[in-house]
């Protein structure tokens, strides 16, 4: 992730939950206490954002440094000490939530993910990612899929032609669609397009789609058109994948499973900071 | 919600997902072509969020226009047309994501909160949000509590002087922490306390707390913790309410409960933007 | 003050003067010149701002270095020499002017705050500012009350529910109001409500006002407001509040007196940047 | 006074006092309540930011007009009716501490300075304004000042040369220093130097100085000066000039009389919104 | 283009040009003024950034109105008449310059474009962009490009994998380069590498390029690496491209010739604002 | 060049060219990898901008450095080793282009202005730049402009006032124009007028302006006015002048010849990042 872009996010979280004072770190603490805490982990899971986490508290006061036990990926479990914290108390105090929000949720879909592919295992299929992110998280939410083993669809609408069920109607057809996508889109650009039936996905393979996305099709369709399509294009497909079916999914040849609930229903893993001991009063 | 922030959120969101140019939208649509589609329900739940929504596709492009059947806060099921656009099809096609991406979360976070306060009828206990918001995502996420039924808590670490465990630790004890805030603090903020024991919150109420948080306590202690406080101070519980055992918590006297997972938990609600259709081609 | 919120703000201060370039100090100085100059007092105050005026000058120029010999808070007097600066002639030339506009109003405000204060010696009245300050200069014109002796009022509209005169009025009188602000607003936050009379002030504290707020009374007013009230709710009082009427009306017992007069017409004091002196040409 | 930087300005001051929201207004108004109310003169002077004052109510709330009786510029008077606004109730309350706190300083800076041109009646002397403006309002001061019959002075430091005492020092001298500014600054901008006698001053029109700057000189000194630059320069001075002092300096025969003190020490003119009243319930 | 940016470009523009204020209009003009001017072709070729152009005027005041006699892309020719302004006369006099500095710039690339684009008539061979643009123009530069018949190039370096000599140096070979990014880079992304010679060439369509850009070479080579390609992958060539030879180059079978000369070379078309005249004095 | 602005500028110039992620760089080089390049002329010419050129790659990654061997200003020629760089390479890579992108623009414009004004040798005229600069980059062209020998003219439209002929217009006449700024303009700012005749120019002179711009006029005419205006004012000319005529149109005795080609005209001077090697695999 780009320092930069991260930086701005975290500074206008800090923002948002410091307008002005957070009076209760300065009624309680003096200019120069410095302090220690640990980070517990709370819940089982897959550790993921510390960068993000460690920068909250930098950005928050320069002075507060971590001493992290585990790296990004690690999993983690119920009670373990995942790092110690050290600097000045008002700092630590005023970034622990925003530390926190970030961490937490950044966990919670590196832990999903993980157990989503997890039942990958063997298999050449990757799982991949949606633009179904919350909005302005899109790097954190992305970067938490890539350490929970996932990989990334397009980042955005600009990085490659995805033409849905909309651009089709839109287009007359699946194969009008690619069509027009080739002679007019750059030539730089994929062209990915999405299909309903195994008609449409041989319509967009004949038509010379990069990428050809089975959209809520059945096991056995899938399969069907993962034969029909014979390698001129990848094969994403989407709708509805689950802890129990992703495995069978898997078997019907496609290249990639991307899924929404990745990022959009992972819930999170319950982290937080305790054992707040004062180190010297400056 | 403040138009002006609302307005810099989402041009920051369309702006992640558009970083220059939306080639699928313009490959399959000129420029003056119009459209309509549909916004429908595929899953039961509450609405929230329609302002936020449509205002994504304004600002996307100002000729859009929404004719919305339902109102923030109402009951829709699955299969519902909730409301029809209209307006230029690129326009539509390149704001859908952003758009339904602020409205399937906050409905997410309204249907979990509805759920949560219908425990609660008959009792004039209020169900308060936290910070445990996502990071720039907390104007919209208390937006859809409020929506839900629930009542916010402060806004942010400016508005109240809030001392949690580690604030505690710090000042040497709850009656001491609280006694600091008074001295100290601008008299215009109330000073809230949290308590892990009923000594804790007697100590509290008797430093002059003017609401006392308990936290993770059980519903004998909270009991009496809520009769020696007497009235002194307004009472909050906190700590893995569910829907199972809400009602037990709110039986004990509390005035107000809050819950983490209202925001952080609640997943979303699916909506998807359907049927649609090409209106004239300018 | 956060370093952040402060140095964006002398950054636009920065920029306000030198939308371009600064010819006069590039034709005198070379790019290596280093100079020292003394900061000079002109006229008798309380200084107040210097973390203030050595920000601007290390935002210039991070190779410019401040030995100050006095403190925030400290009475100062005419002739007095404040600190020195060495560093590169440019830096200091162009930074002077925007450093002691900071510098001289936040002694001002420090200077006549300090004054306000010293009338209220073996009292427990406290003097608060307002929200009459100069937009964009709050946090700093707060930050100089402080360091003259006052305490901060509310920070902005959003830390403090308060019912002023044209509240009232909407809400039909002093309870009404005072009864809608418990029942709609956060109840994380306190309601302080504006009166004009005994009979007003009364009515505020048997509706369970948290702070009452005495408009423009008489003396002998406010005292028998003060023994109504008799505790129940914070007293504070403002209105034409002068060094010469201060006692007074800190005798009527109010807990709290705030003038607006404070940010808004408290002068400067005159500071000057003198005996520049070369000390290398590189 | 450009309206993008005179928006962006305003804004800043809205959102510096209200960070997230009002609940004032909300909890005594509903979002349809239209209200009426009149804008109060409640002391003597000149009124000044008219424009300002209406555009910080638009930028809150687009619904909201104003029917102004005066206009910059015109002597108003304790009880005077400046004003009527309509508008929606929230909107205006929200708004009218901000738009206040501009009003009355740029109205106390043109009353000052109207007293001061005043004295120069009939004579060519102009009434200068400095670069000594609260940072970040210089523009709103600037125009203020010019309403009040004053002229602007530089803009900051890019506009023109000015070489003051400190440049002369680091140049060697007031000769040296123009001959440098001559030969290095580009050929677009005036040159003024400051001075603090007469023989300096002559050095300076030998040299070629577009401005000379008789700074805190005797009027005998003054007049010596003016006598011997003879035309070659345009003179202004500058130094502890007063309502009583001014007249006199001017007839000295400078050209131009500049003083801090118009934006530094004006005080403000005392404003006041009253008389709301509710128009409709929506 | 997307207005949002575009105008965020030309209100930092604009803000570049006039930081305070602008006499020399304001000295000419009154308020009220208002003017009409027409603009004048002083150099044969072909327009572009009309809508760039009006717009700047637009921003900067928002009477102003444009009645244009020509659409981007045609052809224009000495001492024609392009259009005629109407509005206030110093919101004309201020825009004009910075107005004119995007107009000659986008004409000036877009006739030289459409010069090269005029010899690859009658073959399917497209002329491409580069990412050689000014920094910050790239969105106009590109646009310009477009008009005067050419196609776009990747966006910036995360639309589309590019290994160029230096990242092939890094990977070990072409072959290496172009693996590594399949294993790694987002499916949804092509993969272009850059090749200095026949043999490199075979490597990467071995490899499976998408594209393959033919660096700097001979003709002759040119078409051999043509034909060995042989419709695997994309082929683009770059390098030297001129007026004279590009027709040659086309005869090779590249699909794309690619020319950073398009928009670091064009030069302008000399375009002016003249025959102003006063409508009214309002 | 203030460092704020410059790196405010390239910031948005690395957005532009990596919105999201640079992939390329990712994939063939991993996060530990240091590399080292060389800087290489490809044409003749002077080189300028290397601050801004090494700026680019500290702010995409701190750990780059740069050892030049050469200095703005001085004569490079082709196949010549400017300098080495050494850091990680992905900075390198991800850098490079924006970075050239800003060098080689500024390198074109010193080598054409170094050109014009070595026909200048052995007079004192100067030459001067003109506001017909790309939108957002004059800080940079005009730093260019300087370091090739050239002056600046005024930077924007605030700090001089310059009547054009639209200006002129406007005021009825030359003597009028100048009448007019004389009396409405602050008294700081220089006013030059531009002029198409010798009348006008001695109605120029005779009318007070500081500078007199001879506008496209003959040869023999300038000769003529600058007899006439005899030292009254300083004489500028503009108009067509190229490398071929520059010499006699000093001839004539005017001050200063102004050329919008220095900036929109001059073309780049080609230079390349190559030679890249690793350095270590960290």
């Amino acid at each position: 992730m780009h320092r930069r872009s991260m930086d701005s996010h975290i500074l206008a979280a800090l923002e948002e939950d410091i307008p002005t004072i957070d009076h209760s770190a300065i009624v309680v603490a003096d200019e120069d206490c410095r302090a220690s805490a640990r980070l517990i982990c709370k819940q089982d899971g897959v550790i993921a954002g510390l960068g993000v986490f460690e920068r909250v508290f930098q950005l928050a006061d320069s002075g507060i440094s971590w001493n992290m036990h585990v790296k990004d990926g690690q999993d983690i479990c119920r009670g373990q000490i995942l790092g110690v914290v050290e600097g000045p108390a008002r700092g630590i105090l005023s970034a622990e939530r925003t530390a926190l929000n970030y961490l937490q949720r950044m966990s919670g879909i590196a832990t999903y993910t993980r157990k989503m592919v997890s039942r990958l295992a063997g298999t050449n299929v990757r799982l991949a990612d949606t633009r179904k992110t919350t909005p302005g998280m899109r790097l954190f939410e992305k970067e938490a899929v890539h350490v929970g083993g996932g990989v990334s669809h397009r980042e955005n609408l600009s990085e490659c032609i995805m033409l849905k069920d909309n651009h089709v109607m839109l287009a007359g057809g699946v194969g009008a669609a690619v069509f027009r996508a080739r002679r007019h889109a750059p030539f730089t650009l994929k062209i990915e397009v999405e299909v309903e039936s195994v008609a449409d996905a041989l319509e967009a393979a004949d038509a010379g789609a990069d990428i050809i996305m089975l959209d809520n099709m059945s096991v056995a369709d899938m399969r069907r058109a993962v034969n029909l399509i014979d390698g001129r294009a990848l094969v994403e497909c989407s709708g509805n994948v689950t802890l129990d079916n992703v495995a069978e999914v898997a078997s019907t040849g496609v290249d990639v499973i991307s899924s929404g609930a990745l990022t959009h229903s992972a819930g999170i893993v319950d982290l937080s900071l305790k054992e707040f001991r004062v180190m010297s009063h400056g």
